[in-house]
């Protein structure tokens, strides 16, 4: 029989919240296949695994488990409809290198979705680095773990004051502004930092000073802007385009 | 003193759902930003427009129009925070021409962000037209219309027999494939039609044989796929660049 306690349902619980993440150093991980590459790429951080019975795995022997019903996984779980597996895992704060990669900086970004769909493109593209303003949303918001498809687990990622960062950073800061330079007509495009805005406000006027480069994606059209994530897309495809085909 | 008939609000809200869009041949456009673009570009379009006393425009005289409270626009709004205006509008049945432009073919995308996300795409880059399989979400609901932020009305779009159309279809079809061709060392891309896939399944199998050349964002990290509006706007951004740098 399953059977998982009250103080561990409560626990599980309090990690959709950004302050108890912050206290337990813990997040969840929610669904059969992101709960499998947690169990691949962070074998040590992994604290609890509750599963139903159609969860397949030859591995679980290796974590505290639990089995659980349907019914109690719906208890624990933040997704509407959970599938098959949640684990706890340990947040490991990290102090990446910058040198002579394309790292992303992002300034605020504050929706969930975005922010998920940022990182997969940063683990698309093999960047492995991704500084982040205090205010931009927790990655670990269940939201963006589920929106990031696994990227949370490959890529590091850094909160910091982002204005002394880059006042105190010594690479390029290429920043994407709508009056910056043409990325299709740019001579140079080289490894540095990206510095993606707001949805709404885009770059704050506190940052927009440590920006080297001003760069731009030409508009043919009558859109006012495009959403961040595809403009990040776009933007870290052109820089990628240029390094693997010189 | 406003006053919003109980009859209207039951229309208004019955245009949240698409089948009574279909049979009334009318869609919701809310907030002051996309009312005064649909005031703008659908102007033989617009069947009524709500709005409340903080939206300000010299035009609303062209329009029906009816002064409503707050409250009133919270009970005809799809949005959890509704602002200002919403306006009935129109759809007009397009059939548009492909020749010699880069037009999208989108299978079964479902989520209404990423269809707004790609409409904005479309219209950034000044794609005018995109034909839907009939199962794609439809680009007359709330969400995506909110989502498109105006795009909306500038794009022509054709829901069709997608098998059927792909088949009769005169112009090179490219389709993005995990298994294509690189995008960035592919040696012509020129104007024709880009089918994207399903968010999960991909394009579906009766329409893959119609595709003429497969093509592909390369991949240097370890993510399985990419967002399909971030994929549309990397393979776009990819034509385009050659197009406006050659």
């Amino acid at each position: 029989m399953s059977g998982i306690s009250k103080n561990k349902i409560k626990w599980i619980r309090s990690l959709q919240l950004k302050k108890n993440r912050e206290t337990e150093g813990l997040f969840l991980v929610e669904g059969e296949k992101m709960v499998q590459e947690a169990m691949m790429y962070c074998k040590n951080q992994i604290q609890y695994i509750a599963y139903t019975d159609s969860f397949v795995s030859e591995h679980l022997a290796d974590f505290e488990h639990q089995l659980v019903s349907e019914k109690e996984l719906e208890m624990i779980s933040s997704l509407k409809t959970p599938n098959k597996a949640l684990a706890v895992v340990q947040i490991i704060k990290s102090r990446p290198s910058i040198d002579n990669q394309l790292v992303l900086a992002l300034d605020d970004i504050q929706d969930p979705g975005n922010m998920g769909t940022i990182l997969r493109i940063a683990d698309w593209y093999g960047i492995q680095t991704i500084f982040c303003s205090k205010n931009t949303v927790d990655c670990y918001n269940p939201k963006v773990v589920q929106a990031s498809m696994g990227a949370i687990f490959r890529i590091q990622l850094s909160y910091v004051d982002l204005t002394k960062w880059l006042k105190a950073c010594k690479s390029t800061i290429y920043g994407a502004l709508l009056e910056g330079e043409n990325i299709y007509t740019k001579e140079t495009l080289s490894n540095g930092v990206l510095l993606m805005g707001n949805e709404g406000k885009g770059i704050s006027k506190e940052n927009i000073e440590y920006i080297n480069e001003a760069i731009s994606i030409p508009r043919f059209g009558k859109a006012e802007s495009l959403n961040v994530s595809v403009a990040t897309g776009i933007i870290v495809s052109e820089f990628v385009r240029r390094q693997s085909t010189n």
